[in-house]
């Protein structure tokens, strides 16, 4: 067996980290977590594409979903994990295998919790909505993720963030005319018609609302961008994909409304869209388990499956190891104090001794 | 055999533009070339990759050197070729199939022409010079190009065009930092530094200089661009690719001069640069061709190996049918009448009975 549960949650975190997984590459990792589970007496294993979800069935009257998905970022000459002794380093240690280690631990380890935990360990977060394995699982078995309370362990500094900002992706495209490069003038530069797209994307101001006392922080940027036809010929076409982060106070409608209006003149195409979640900390489970980690709330900036649970109906937060500022950045690490503390913090909330 | 010479030349075009030959995809077309040329007794015929330079050894004075190039720009719908009374439709048709055909027509009829003629078709000149077939023949077998003079068949609407301007490509590249598109004030956007980039080329203003009575036309344009990891991260770098054609007047170091003054501030990269040639109609051959072809002379605004025949010390021209503002366009065409003309007038100058 790769991966030992038994293990400390340093050393487990490691072993997940260099098993590589960027998104649509999740199989061997989703294999030895379908594994390890496997081994464990008191849980209920099931495995739906590269996603594992692992149950108690004590009968008590609360039940909290836990949840990571196995997924990264690509590559960016950063694996293997390296150990410098306060820090664990490499692709996915803050984003998020620290916190699926974590939730791995109690997986293991927490034969009698006080509330039933329902484990989900998930594929192709980093991606499409349609590949996101929670997003899968929730619609072919909505039984497997029924829960009173969801805990989504992506990086948070160990502290609860709450609410999600929304995300929608566009492409925004210019056209032209095709000619021969020695000949410019008689053709029309699709790439140089893309000047005007940079040039308001440079002059975007962010909006930062304040919800329920969290500032959030909204973001408009070019993610990729292509055009051209070959090193003589004058580009007909050039395709601007913008990525919109938006504060959880607007709709799904009314972030593409902006970005329509904010390109206007331009074709805009939808290719991505996630609603943001509200903070929503009036909700007794959420409040509870803030006031057991320790009471301090911070806003969510990216995107989480957290919204995805709201919509189910499930209160959920985020909280896990890792600082979300490094998410996706090639120096990201995690901290191993904070990788010690999320473990007992949990432990202690759901019941175990220490 | 595929390709018959002795048919009239505009089904021998016909013929020559359903045979596709993108750049690095000419070895069917070269193949038939070098099998039909290999039919006529007063050739010798020799293959260099897929170009194939077939001579005539009839001890003249002077020897004539007449090339065009076998590829094509990519395909964009336009095959395959289509007839409609007056014109040629099809991708090569005008750049430069019409001229192949005309030279492979001469090839084959003129037994005992008054100048010895080296016919040259040649792979790659849409592409990296490195691939350039011309260019590959001049270094391995200097020999087989030799001339007192050259004619380049690229398509000058049936008139002589002379010199040509330089072509030089470089990459300006933009650099920044990866960060998660959720949370982007933690990096910086290399796609959006694009936007200064794309606004000097859009108010790069043409330079059009008069040398030898022939009003020349620079251009300045992005052909290729391409940015950007994952749609939710911050994009760390910007590849914008830049062709610069610039008028004989020119060296291709003063060429580079001007890009790296015009992007100033960014990374400029050579990846191609060919220098122009001067018009140089001073020369007795250049003059008593365009005596014989009708006096008229226009300047040639694309690159074209003219460059690389005066570079090689001999003196060339571009005569060819079809129309040069065609070249590269999805509707290029070559008039029925022009490839009738210029097969005519080559004759006749070359001494042919008509």
């Amino acid at each position: 067996m790769s991966l030992d549960l038994g293990a400390d949650v340093v050393s487990l975190t490691e072993s997940v980290v260099n098993i590589e997984s960027v998104s649509q590459n999740e199989k061997a990792l989703a294999d030895d977590v379908e594994e390890a589970l496997g081994a464990v007496a008191h849980l209920e294993v099931t495995r739906i594409g590269h996603s594992i979800v692992a149950r108690t069935d004590l009968g008590r009257a609360e039940r909290v979903v836990i949840a990571g998905h196995l997924d990264t970022v690509p590559l960016n000459h950063n694996l293997p994990a390296r150990n410098d002794g306060t820090r664990l380093h490499g692709l996915g240690s803050c984003d998020m295998k620290g916190g699926v280690a974590v939730a791995l631990r109690l997986a293991h380890d927490l034969a009698t919790p006080n509330r039933d935990i329902t484990y989900v360990f998930y594929e192709a977060e980093e991606i499409d909505d349609a590949y996101n394995g929670l997003g899968i699982v929730a619609r072919q078995r909505p039984d497997l993720v029924r829960g009173d309370f969801a805990i989504l362990m992506e990086p948070s500094d160990a502290v609860v963030e709450a609410g999600c900002q929304g995300t929608l992706r566009v492409e925004v495209t210019t056209r032209g005319e095709r000619a021969h490069s020695a000949r410019s003038w008689r053709g029309v530069n699709a790439i140089h018609g893309a000047a005007e797209i940079l040039r308001r994307l440079n002059e975007y101001d962010a909006r930062k609302p304040v919800i329920d006392g969290l500032e959030y922080h909204e973001g408009l940027n070019a993610v990729l961008i292509s055009g051209g036809v070959a090193t003589n010929v004058l580009p007909d076409e050039c395709v601007v994909t913008v990525n919109f982060r938006f504060a959880p106070d607007r709709s799904e409608a009314e972030a593409l409304v902006f970005v329509k209006e904010f390109f206007d003149g331009y074709e805009v195409v939808v290719t991505d869209s996630a609603s943001g979640a509200l903070p929503g900390l009036g909700v007794p489970a959420a409040k509870a388990f803030v006031d057991a980690v320790g009471g301090t709330v911070n806003p969510k900036f990216g995107w989480t499956d957290v919204a995805r649970f709201t919509g189910l109906g499930i209160p959920a937060v985020n909280y896990g190891p890792g600082d979300p500022m490094l998410a996706h950045k090639q120096e990201e690490f995690v901290p191993l104090d904070q990788l010690r503390s999320c473990e007992a913090t949990l432990r202690t909330w759901l019941g175990a001794e220490s």
